[in-house]
């Protein structure tokens, strides 16, 4: 995130730090819930209480700016809780699945206290995510009502598009299941449908009228999809010392992004086969062959076409920000918000 | 389930099962669905609908005979899903754990699909069962309100009891952390707390007085315990013609189940040191060393002693049901539910 994202959203964040720490140091004193305090980043590798990263909250932060611009920020606090702490619980579930060791520089839950506990502690949060608004004094019951089904809605879409992901992973580069569509119809639901749940969620609690709630929903929906698109791009031409992580990353890991996808579609039927032959062997491609694949990939203009679908949606992104009833300066910030989350594609 | 058990509940396990199948066909043509279908008995093997055992339904067809009694039916049937769901969520997760590979006589759903999507559609159908409340229109939005708040407590503490379990798994016999209060305890949050929910609920929908669904639900949370000892003396005791499952099945697991642990615990320090060294050790228990530690059971009058602990569960139980305001036969119902749940411990 870069610094200027941060300090848009630098209040807010703090505001969803601080209601975090309050939420976990009241539970039970039961170990579980310290397995989730280690990740949520209020605890160290030995289950002290310790305050340490633990994630950017970008979508909960979100959640509130927007609570702020309409004038509802105590009614949106609970649903922004539970945005993050769900986005949460889907990380500890997906480092099992991936069998990522690291995250945010620290053992992994699995990792720390085996799979079996990382499963059922990754159910406690997802519950826990699922609870926070049940309580909230702030809305009405038919508010907490609509709140929750507009949410666990959004929720079940994210976990259609994990099974969408495992889907795509499963199958080979060039046969009919791996396509940009399908590709395009997983980003949606794994990710564009979460940041459309923390912005969308705005519009329910603030009772919108249908048209605004709609704005609101697109806004984090296209936002949340060129969000990964432009994540894409960073993992294949950009420096380790921008994402910090493995360079060349998602290629190394023969992830079938969109660059790839749009690459394999442009190539002839005899180069694809060769091209989707050489991606799908089991064994591991070889940085060299990986820094030879995205000369390829530039040598067709991937980037520049890349570039191009992320602007649009972008630029579709702010389009929704236009018809929302806010003053103009907030209209503003949403839309620097959308530039400042894509900066990255730009540097690379 | 005995026979008697199975006809006082039979108009129940039905509704429950036409409601669970109408829920399932209404989903979304998605893959993921498949698998939750399949497991949940309408869809076979490859994912072809088809009318296949999928459970007892036991604790929602016990929500279901409560709504009837209290006059709430229509009011329950939501919840009683929910329930029915969120049990079956927990065996999903629970296999994948416990690498178990055959449930109900057919593949888990880990077998059959993979661990990644068992865990994945496993979160999906707890999620499920979390929303099947929220649309209601038999209940009001403050009723849905409860009944989540109550239901998703009831879930927490059933995630709380796997997470107790696997504590309980990791520990040596004979370790402080190994006692019949840390077993009860385990006992009550994984199984007494769901079956309690099912009961309790409708004391909730029903919105009885507070003395009133305290006593339903302390109905079912003692049902649950009783339940779950009599399942552990069955494995012991049980011939396998009569559980359908492995004969000494606990043992042969080195489960540290109520029998082992006042086994145990009767025993002479030096004695006790030499069957948990045994029972601990890494290499498998051979039926006839488990016959030996059966006969040595016997001779300390252990299965006498699992049968006066439930016993008075039991008795515990119906006492529970002597004060709801109920008609007398409702009554003798409600205490034949006990007396046939826990009738297998009388036939081993």
């Amino acid at each position: 995130m870069s610094k200027k994202l941060e300090s848009i959203l630098s209040k807010q964040s703090e505001q969803i730090d601080n209601a975090l720490s309050q939420l976990f140091s009241s539970l039970p004193d039961f170990d579980m819930y310290q397995h989730l305090a280690y990740f949520m980043g209020f605890a160290d590798e030995t289950f002290k209480p310790k305050k340490i990263y633990g994630g950017k909250r970008f979508r909960s932060s979100l959640t509130m700016l927007l609570g702020e611009y309409y004038g509802v920020s105590e009614k949106t606090l609970t649903a922004a809780l539970s945005i993050e702490l769900f986005h949460n619980f889907t990380l500890i579930h997906d480092d099992i699945v991936d069998g990522d060791e690291l995250r945010r520089g620290r053992p992994t839950v699995w990792k720390l206290v085996g799979t079996d506990h990382a499963i059922n502690s990754g159910d406690a949060q997802m519950l826990m995510s699922l609870q926070t608004v049940l309580n909230d004094d702030h809305l009405t019951a038919k508010e907490r009502n609509l709140t929750q089904t507009f949410l666990s809605q959004q929720y079940l879409k994210v976990i259609e598009g994990q099974f969408l992901d495992f889907t795509l992973t499963n199958q080979p580069l060039g046969s009919e299941g791996v396509s940009e569509e399908k590709y395009l119809e997983m980003v949606k639901r794994k990710t564009a449908d979460l940041i459309a749940a923390a912005t969308g969620v705005v519009g329910v609690v603030a009772a919108l009228d249908e048209s605004e709630q709609q704005d609101l929903f697109q806004y984090g929906y296209l936002l949340g999809t060129a969000y990964q698109l432009c994540d894409d791009v960073v993992s294949i031409w950009g420096s380790k010392n921008q994402t910090g992580k493995q360079e060349y990353g998602d290629l190394l890991a023969k992830k079938k992004t969109l660059p790839v996808l749009k690459f394999q579609e442009k190539l002839s039927k005899e180069h694809s086969d060769i091209f989707c032959a050489n991606f799908n062997r089991s064994k591991e491609l070889l940085v060299e062959e990986v820094e030879e694949i995205v000369a390829q990939f530039d040598s067709l203009g991937i980037y520049e076409l890349m570039m191009s679908t992320v602007n649009q949606i972008a630029k579709e992104a702010k389009q929704s920000v236009d018809n929302l009833s806010l003053a103009e300066t907030q209209k503003h910030t949403l839309k620097k918000v959308v530039d400042e989350l894509l900066i990255d594609i730009k540097n690379v």
